[in-house]
């Protein structure tokens, strides 16, 4: 039977080859490299081809053979995902957008950029930046994630407080159904009621209804003035928590609120002395800009004063939130792979950290937690040995730690996506009939289950 | 065959009425209130029926019964939509959410609000007005307009420009399908990327996909300061809007960005004199919010001034805007009804208004024209006599100004949606893959397309 299908595949495949030339790869180093993403996912499928298109006619081509012959795809930009959505199924092709990664179009009066989906983002952003724009998604895989990669999962990022998610900065996307179709989204307008969200819809879908080939991004002008830094500590996180919710409600605008605990201060330290202040419980990070921003980070800092920081600092520029950049290295170099991206509603900050105390003493065992405070965003990292049996270990605490989440009324993913990683925790916030209702619009779509199945629904 | 059907739909009707009693309403002056919208669509609808559900479970098993015999439905709030998308369909079911009208809760350190689907926007927003928030979308409607069908039409306002629309208030929702089912969408956390985006899929859906029954909603704190509002009239309406790019592109951001041509400007006169100059070709007013509202607005009509406005005024607080808020009734008065609802994007605000003109003149028919600047959304009504004929010759008028606004980048609607009326210029914009999509996704949600079945996609 195996051997069968195995030699289907072949013939398959000579068909695909036939029509892709050499954008089909099917071994060696370059299979290998685009069959994995920065999860720690397993087991790694053994692909039969990747296809590196250089156009939407070469993913639709790729799509409909893939269709026709059921097998399964996995799509991937930059391989930056957290959450194993683009890790490569066994017997499955690989569709690999890097190639497709040409900026087409910069529309500065209408502050519109057209990039196909394997711009990377910091590329974009770089790009529209000499028009006086930015682009605001800035997931910390920045330098190397992909704009499709980002649409794929709905990034975040630190300045998602105050300009939100990726999903915010899409007007319109170019996407290859699983048959091969090609279809539009959106419209190059601010406001667009014609039909279904279908834009919102592919956004975050993590590759299982089609894939977005090209789409029209958003940028936002560059904001007058000197960016202006500020950081607190507090002796405790429900101090910290409460300034944070207090600076949320508050008139001053914050581009980034970032919260470390006292494990994330001591572990970035060890790696790079950024001069963090050891003593805390907690320390905020936050950036206020525009041309008010001096007198901004003063007045959030003696909001801090008022809920109980210990000690609070006024700089110009970026160079507090250095440390904070630190983080993801420093948990890298101690082999701690962030594994958690659990939210809240912001005022219930005070009560996760502080069950997140509950949990580490329970299990007895570190956990340091850095969080996008300003939109109850964590990022808790449970110390484990980089070892199979570490990590199940560690997913248990996990699990704890998620179920906390949800008690609270939050959520299992902020940023990160259910991709392969969390398939488990799923029903834990979904019901069954909202999850078929998911399955349904999947089926709609990609009615053979090829794109990325089983995964992130 | 017809009498046969009747006879069925009569004692499906009595199985219903078993069920919900006296919330079932089958003649009379109710039933023939609901059968409406604000839209001048024909024909009318016969209904068999109008629900009026006191809970979610009401509505859930009035659809369990409409999908099990197969009879259409439309969905009502308070029926001020202006696309027809409410209107009662022939033997149909109508379900008015109007009973459905309690706030559920108020959560004001996370800004959430928990509402039932019929709840008045203005009566929202005078609820979270006592926690010092506010609710943003501020649709013309919003003092007799419901929530669910704000969220139905992903309704806009002035306020877009400044805070998004009614997808970007939105946290979660409660749906009932057409088989009964329910389920909640979101989460009440700031992100979350769980599964698809279906929140963003309903809203706008204008009720083809299922029922909103409950959504929680995001509030905004109440801006520190007192508003100031400017008005600036222009020699022509390219100097208007050359000045709404150069102030859509600048650092002050504005809560409310309007545009009135002088034929607007005239007939609000007309209709209550409010000080407009009626010299000029076109009227800006604008509102600046916050405590540097009164700087900010004298150098927004600074930069008016540069763009060749030829008379500017500052106020304090609302007042400017009045003129702006009378547009509607002055057209109402005079037996217009707007019936246009298109975008382009900012850049193209002048190419728009000079092709309205020359549509105005190739048909030699008035066309005022009023605009939310500065999210690109226009409301040109075209002058026509209130009789069979007068509309269909006005229809063509629009259909012109439908195509200018396509070749122009831009969308057939903006905010009002597609309903009924515009189910002719929907295949303008969205190509056949994309309707294709559409449709699948309905299917897979409503199998019998017992919902609003021929609307809006």
């Amino acid at each position: 039977m195996q051997s069968t299908a195995g030699v289907q595949s072949h013939e398959a495949l000579e068909l695909l080859k036939t029509r892709l030339g050499s954008r089909v790869v099917t071994s060696g180093p370059e299979l290998e490299r685009v069959s994995r993403d920065t999860s720690r996912y397993a087991p790694i499928g053994e692909a039969l081809a990747v296809v590196f298109p250089e156009s939407t006619e070469d993913v639709s081509v790729a799509l409909a053979w893939a269709n026709q012959h059921r097998i399964p795809v996995s799509v991937r930009g930059a391989g930056t995902g957290l959450s194993g959505g683009a890790v490569a199924f066994e017997a499955g092709l690989v569709i690999s957008l890097e190639r497709m990664n040409h900026i087409l179009h910069i529309d500065p009066v209408n502050r519109l950029a057209d990039v196909q989906a394997g711009v990377i983002n910091g590329v974009l952003d770089k790009a529209v930046r000499e028009y006086g724009l930015f682009f605001a998604p800035d997931p910390a895989s920045s330098e190397t994630s992909t704009i499709g990669g980002n649409i794929a999962t709905n990034a975040g990022g630190l300045r998602c407080i105050s300009h939100g998610v990726t999903r915010d900065a899409i007007a319109s996307l170019e996407v290859v159904l699983a048959d091969g179709s090609i279809i539009n989204t959106g419209a190059r307008t601010l406001k667009n009621v014609v039909g279904l969200d279908l834009t919102s819809l592919f956004v975050g879908s993590e590759g299982t209804l089609g894939i977005v080939t090209a789409a029209t991004v958003r940028a936002k002008p560059i904001p007058e003035g000197t960016p202006h830094t500020f950081r607190a500590s507090f002796d405790s996180v429900e101090d910290a928590s409460s300034a944070v919710t207090a600076i949320v409600n508050g008139p001053i605008a914050t581009e980034v609120l970032e919260l470390l605990d006292a494990r994330s201060v001591e572990i970035i330290e060890e790696y790079q002395s950024s001069g963090l202040p050891t003593t805390g419980a907690a320390t905020l990070i936050g950036q206020v800009v525009g041309n008010e921003a001096l007198s901004g980070a003063e007045a959030l800092v003696a909001l801090c004063t008022e809920h109980g920081a210990i000690e609070t600092t006024v700089n110009q520029g970026d160079g507090l939130l250095e440390a904070r950049r630190l983080a993801n290295p420093a948990l890298n170099a101690k082999g701690l792979r962030v594994s958690c991206d659990v939210g809240v509603p912001i005022g219930e900050l005070g009560a996760v950290f502080r069950g997140i105390e509950e949990i580490s003493r329970k299990h007895d065992r570190g956990i340091s937690v850095v969080a996008h405070a300003g939109d109850g965003n964590l990022h808790p990292t449970v110390e484990a040995e980089d070892t199979e049996e570490g990590y199940a270990q560690a997913e248990l605490v996990i699990h704890d730690i998620t179920r906390l989440a949800l008690e609270l009324g939050g959520t299992i993913s902020g940023e990160h996506g259910i991709g392969a990683v969390k398939q488990q925790e799923l029903s834990w916030q979904l019901s069954d009939a909202t999850r078929a209702a998911q399955l349904a619009i999947k089926t709609a779509l990609d009615p053979h289950h090829i794109l990325t199945p089983g995964r992130a629904l």
